[in-house]
């Protein structure tokens, strides 16, 4: 029988706002799609009021309250996946697992409710090892192991330390780079309905980019009330133009709604 | 007998919103205050998600809806001056009067609730003339005339306009940019109890640099649902460091509200 206690780390996102919030994400991480060509694609990130996700590159900054911490974990229960790009995994040495009371680890059974931690590295960029906290998550039963996806082959030793745990490299594409079409596309073959991408700013600049943002159905951004100031890690997708050259807005997002959490605000709404 | 009827333009805001923003503001434009040294600063703007006030240096871009326009106008109605920049008086030829139902020109009687709009035009670029949207509104009534800050002189002409309708020049400091300690002093001096900052860029920013970040009271942010994308006009202030070398942010909120406006956010602060 699973340990039913609740660890010391679980966390608990309040019904009420959870609610509100529900209503942006898929219904069940089970819920069947007939042929999906792409996951259910949310994404989710906090800024300041400046945009910025961080002081400096490489610089892991507290944005967000409590609240917001436990919404992450709820909305990760949520879905079958979470990607995150190589700049993140280096710089927080993140756990990409889900700490919500009652999922797999954290009072629930097997691994039921973890989702599939996704990491974007296309040159092999991220020394995953044996001590970097998403391998030992794995490893003791509290998150699933990270699938890595590159353009090339990366070394053996790597390639063991994630299998051991249960993950694996998965090379994409054969361009310059990691394009989200084939991305989501290897996601969804991969029985993946469901991804929640998080950061760090390339990636989100990348996925907003006038090309991609269609790509994306939901968006849950989390904003702090505070400015980092000039030189932060900013998300400030590329310009748009029509074919007259007139710039456009890049997107404004329908169906919002503001769920003030703590002394932060969330905002959900669709593209 | 004062014009009662409501005037086609005037502008209602709700008082259930203006109840929660009303906290932030001063309680009235004739509360008295003993030996002001500075009036009361309210900063206030609009932005996209990516921080931008606008798509393009010099172009208006309509980010906030109707809801919010009602708010600013409310705002304007609680204080006794409004101020900007002259790149947004030469960008937007802004009206800068204030348009809420009751106040002077828009059923009210004289100037009542009318805020004397302020212009920081250093080296007198604004080309202020009888076309001009605030000195037309001063003509008629319908607001106060400007009062227009500058480093050095400016030509008889323009002193005559502005003088015609119940306007200044004023010359304020002996240095080469117009300081916010001078600005506040003047204002403080001439009577003016409160002042409300809305920008554009470079005013916002330059207020919430490090070294005067201070001399804001209370802010009050309207975040459009949308983002601009890069090469907009975008509030990013200075950067901010300790002794050591290390970066800081530059000014967190305290005493936080965010307010749902239509499908904007209001947020409400003190520095």
């Amino acid at each position: 029988m699973a340990n039913m206690t609740k660890p010391r780390e679980a966390l608990v996102f309040p019904p009420d706002k959870s609610s509100s919030i529900d209503l942006y994400i898929p219904p069940s991480s089970t819920s069947s799609q007939s042929t999906p060509t792409k996951p259910f694609v949310t994404l989710t990130y906090a800024t300041s009021l400046d945009s910025s996700l961080a002081l400096s590159p490489g610089v892991q900054t507290a944005l967000s309250g409590p609240e917001s911490k436990a919404m992450t974990h709820h909305l990760r229960s949520r879905h079958d996946a979470i990607l995150i790009g190589c700049g993140t995994a280096i710089a927080d040495d993140p756990s990409l697992n889900c700490r919500i009371e009652g999922v797999g680890g954290y009072g629930g059974k097997g691994l039921e409710g973890q989702p599939r931690p996704i990491v974007l590295d296309p040159r092999g960029r991220w020394d995953v090892n044996h001590e970097s906290k998403v391998v030992k998550l794995a490893a003791e039963g509290r998150g699933k192991a990270p699938w890595v996806f590159t353009l090339g082959e990366v070394g053996h030793e790597r390639n063991h330390i994630l299998e051991d745990v249960g993950g694996q490299f998965v090379r994409i594409g054969g361009g310059d780079v990691l394009e989200w079409d084939d991305i989501l596309r290897v996601l969804a073959e991969k029985g993946l309905k469901s991804v929640m991408i998080e950061g760090g700013g390339h990636v989100i600049n990348s996925l907003l980019s006038p090309k991609t943002a269609h790509l994306v159905d939901t968006v849950i951004i989390t904003l702090a009330p505070t400015w980092l100031g000039k030189g932060g890690v900013a998300v400030i997708p590329d310009e748009r133009r029509d074919e007259q050259g007139t710039k456009l807005a890049v997107g404004r997002l329908k169906d919002v709604k503001w769920v003030p959490l703590g002394e932060d605000v969330v905002l959900c709404g669709r593209m």
